[in-house]
This record gives C-alpha cells, sequence and structure tokens, in this order.
C-alpha cells in the first residue's frame, strides 16, 4: 500500500485500488503504533475497538453528520463482535472500512472491516444507539436518509 | 461494596455475598481509573477488552493453569462479542466474573461479566484459540480436565 | 507487601509498615496490568503518567479538595519529569505516593514516587496551574490551607 | 498543514515549509485520536510519551539504526521531562520533531518538539540508556556516528 493517503477519506475507487472489494466504499487508512501493540508483538485486540470508533468519528464527519462539536448526534454503542482473522504488527499500514447495514427505530448496525497487506485482518459487527438528554431517541430523519442514500442501509 | 478485595480472587460464597449470581464462581475486582474514560466521562468500549484480558490472565493463574510465563498455556482471542448493558464512571468499584463453557478440539468459549454497584453492566463471550510455535493445536489433557471439572465447561 | 490494600488511601503507618520512608505520608497501592505493558514485557513508559493522575484525583479527594465532579478544583498538568529508576513487570503490587512541596501564587510543585517490592522505582516532580473558566487564577485560600497543612507545602 | 504526508519522515525543507524553525532537521506527522483524548477534551498527558516513544522508532528507522527487530539497537527510557504549553484537541494535525543533542560514553540525551497549526505545543527532553542483556553498555561506534552526523549531537 505505497502513497496511502493517512486519515483522508478513501472513496470506492480508492478502495478497489487497494485491493478492497466491493460492498466497502469508505475507507480511513493508518499504521500501527508501538502503543498499540501487546508484549507478544501483536496488535492488542482492544486497539481494534478504537479503530472503529475513531472509523465512525472520521466517516459521519465525512457524511455531514458529526459526532462531536456542538449539534453533534449522539451515538452509544449497546453492543460489538469483532472477528480476529489475521495478526498485525508495529508499523503495519491498514484500511478501516465501514458501513450501516440496517436501521431500526433507534438504533442502527454497522459493520467494519480492516484490511492490511492485501488481506482481511479484522472484521466486525456493532449495534449503536441515537440518544439524547433523556435517553434513546429515534434516528433523526435527515441521519437517516443519509445512511439510506450513503450506504444502502435498510430500516427494519 | 464496602471492603471488596481487589484483585484477589472471589470465590463462589465471595461472589454470592456481593449478589453475583450462580453460575457464576470466579471474579476479580477492581476499580474504574481516570485513563480508562472517554471524552464523555464514561468508561471508554475498549477499557472492558482489557478488563476481560486481565481476567483471563488472573483466572487461570488461580486454575494452575498460566497464560504468561516460562510453560504458560498459548491462547489467541479469535472472536469476542460484548454486550454494553450499563454505563460505568470514574472509581466505580467492579467484579469482572467469567467461566468456560464449551472445549472444542483446539478452541474454547469463554463468558465474562461485570458487576458494579448490585447490577450487571456488560456481558461477553469470546471464542479462544489454543496455538503453539505452529500454529493452532488441541486443548492439552490437562487443561481441558482443569476448565471442565473448575467450570464445568462441556466438551463439544 | 502482602495484603496491602489497593485504593484506599494508604497514610503514614501504613507507609513506613511497607517500608516508605519520610517525607511520604500518603500513597495508594495497585497492582501492574497486561494493559499497561510494552513489547518487552515491562511497564511502559507512559502508563506512570496515568498512575501519577490516578494518584492526584485519589489524594485530593482524600484532602477534601476533589479535581472531579461539581466545585472541582481545575487543575492543568503544567511540566512532568519522571526518573525510571528500575523496570516494573506483570502483577507487580506498587505504591504511588505523592505530595505538594511548593506553592506559588497560580501554580504548585508536586513529588511522587513509585515503590514496588521495598524498592523505589520511579520518581517525579510536576508543576500544576490552577485555572478556572477564564484561564489561570490564583490557588484558593482554602486550598493553600490544605496542602500547607497536610503536605507542609512551602509558599514561595 | 494542508496534505501533510502522515507518518513519513519530514526533512528540512519540509518542516520550513510547515513553519518549524531550526534546529529542527526530522520529524512525522500524524492526527489526535479519539482515544487519546482525556475526559475534560484534551490530549492526555501521557499521551505525548507515546507519541515520542512512536517518533524514536520512526527516527532511528530512517536513519538505518533501528531499534525493533533483529540486529536491533536496544535503548530504555532512564528520564523524561515534558513541558505543555498549549492544549491539543481531537483531529488536530501535529509533528513531532526529534533530535539527539549529547553523546556520553553509554547514554545519549534527545530533545523532541510537537508542532500543530503553527504553534509549539509541546517541549521535552530524555535520557535513554544503552543496554544488551548484561546491562548498561557503550554507545557503538557505529551509532555514534550516525548521530553525531545527522543531528551534530556532541560528545561530552
Amino acid at each position: 500500500m505505497t502513497d496511502i493517503p493517512y486519515h483522508a477519506p478513501l472513496t470506492t475507487d480508492s478502495l478497489r485500488n487497494l485491493g478492497i472489494p466491493e460492498p466497502w466504499t469508505i475507507g480511513f487508512a493508518d499504521r500501527v503504533r508501538f502503543t498499540e501493540l501487546d508484549p507478544l508483538g501483536h496488535v492488542n485486540n482492544a486497539a481494534y475497538l478504537s479503530w472503529f470508533e475513531n472509523f465512525r468519528l472520521q466517516y459521519m464527519d465525512f457524511y455531514g453528520a458529526p459526532l462531536t462539536g456542538r449539534d453533534a448526534y449522539m451515538v452509544v454503542l449497546r453492543q460489538v463482535q469483532v472477528d480476529y482473522l489475521g495478526e498485525m504488527k508495529l508499523g503495519d499500514d491498514y484500511v478501516v472500512t465501514g458501513r450501516t447495514t440496517v436501521l431500526r427505530t433507534s438504533s442502527f448496525q454497522m459493520e467494519y472491516a480492516v484490511w492490511s497487506g492485501g488481506a482481511l485482518r479484522t472484521t466486525s459487527t456493532a449495534v449503536l444507539v441515537m440518544v439524547n438528554e433523556d435517553g434513546k431517541c429515534p434516528i433523526p430523519p435527515k441521519l437517516r436518509s443519509i445512511l439510506t442514500t450513503r450506504d444502502g442501509a435498510i430500516s427494519a
């Protein structure tokens, strides 16, 4: 993955050039750091959750639906599953891809994947809940529309 | 949870006294630290994975089957699912309980739970794979016996 | 350090019993976790800063001058120096001691030490600045009085 | 700092274009992540130590004197001082610059700086000790030569 632009939105063409297949249409690249390694020299299992969290923030920003700052949408992680398919090491470049697959009344399901060296290293699914100051609340129509249009998310 | 002994194995009677029900028979207590909080002031979702990892090390040590040091059993995390049921804050005392439920040829399934203030805050299931220098390997009979006897794990 | 009470204020007698000398009069104990290790199997250099931060919160709480919550004193870390004297490993019990040594108009100096297995492992000095919503502000008289009385801090 | 190349060595011309003055001749850029924030929404004080550690690894790699892998030079951090000059927030781009200033028999002194948005945010000095399996050892002539030639480090 030479000349991969880190921290920038990678859209469909860029992802395909990196060998990342459909249905992924948005990703962000970064590089493994020393502080993410465990005593065995591999990326620690908890670090991936931070990568997915970072993806969510960048992805929603890019979609015009920010999760931080004034007027941000507030979501909380309700459930996450991670499948660790291959180890990752110091200095490995990687791309995190993600998308929203299902929209319910007040929660939505996302999928993530981590790609490195041309291989799929980790996959994940998550359930996020929309909240306001009073607790759980319906997904706002504007956000529902964005995730339907951009990601092809299905309302269920 | 007054006078809870941190970092020490809490066995059945201690857990019941803390209101932690069957089938849990082993747990370890600790307290939420500042560094585990996210910008919203809650324990970050990734921190729980570190708690479960720390549980595994203490639990296997207590069972006489250490995961670190010379002659340690080598296991890798293959899959984890976490359900976040309630927020946790700075200074909260908590107990992580865990047990092995199913033993396959070379992998086993574990369950975890986090308890705080008399309530269940988080649950998790994980699949761990037994490895040696050459890769995946069968669970050694001694370890299989320990997990069957101690936890009632079922060979499947 | 058998039967050391973790996460509880250890005052002068307890510290002396653990072999921790004058001038230290307050400390908090904890145990090294897996997530604090670096790939060499030693506690990572950054983890100690989190320990000192955690000490500050517990220490100020114990002194009745909380740094978190409603009506908390707001301080920011302006400078820190750490001397790493000896390595620490997984499962090591340790005590962090700390005290305020010098009070200036709007900043104060603290010292920290980490003790484990009867030996001094790390020392540190820090400069903290008192702030409010508008920026730097004088140390409130009540806090100045507490730190003078409790720690023998000198106004300079 | 538009179009800043992350994770790549930034040499003298690139640094000057970014407004980073002499004597700095090597730096690496990155962006603040969510996991580095503390509950106040600023980069946590401990995160900077991880940035300096990450700098050291990239810098020594670039100089042909790797600190990881087979035949790596082994160094341990003996002392570090950090001055926090300005807060940093989520998504801030930054450059860490560093250099070796003084070479002693078996230790050397480094300086670091963090630059963001055209301003100096953090400075640091560190003392690192050369070690082998038996403990402290002299700085190898090749490494001494590299650091003298590249950084103008002075033998003291």
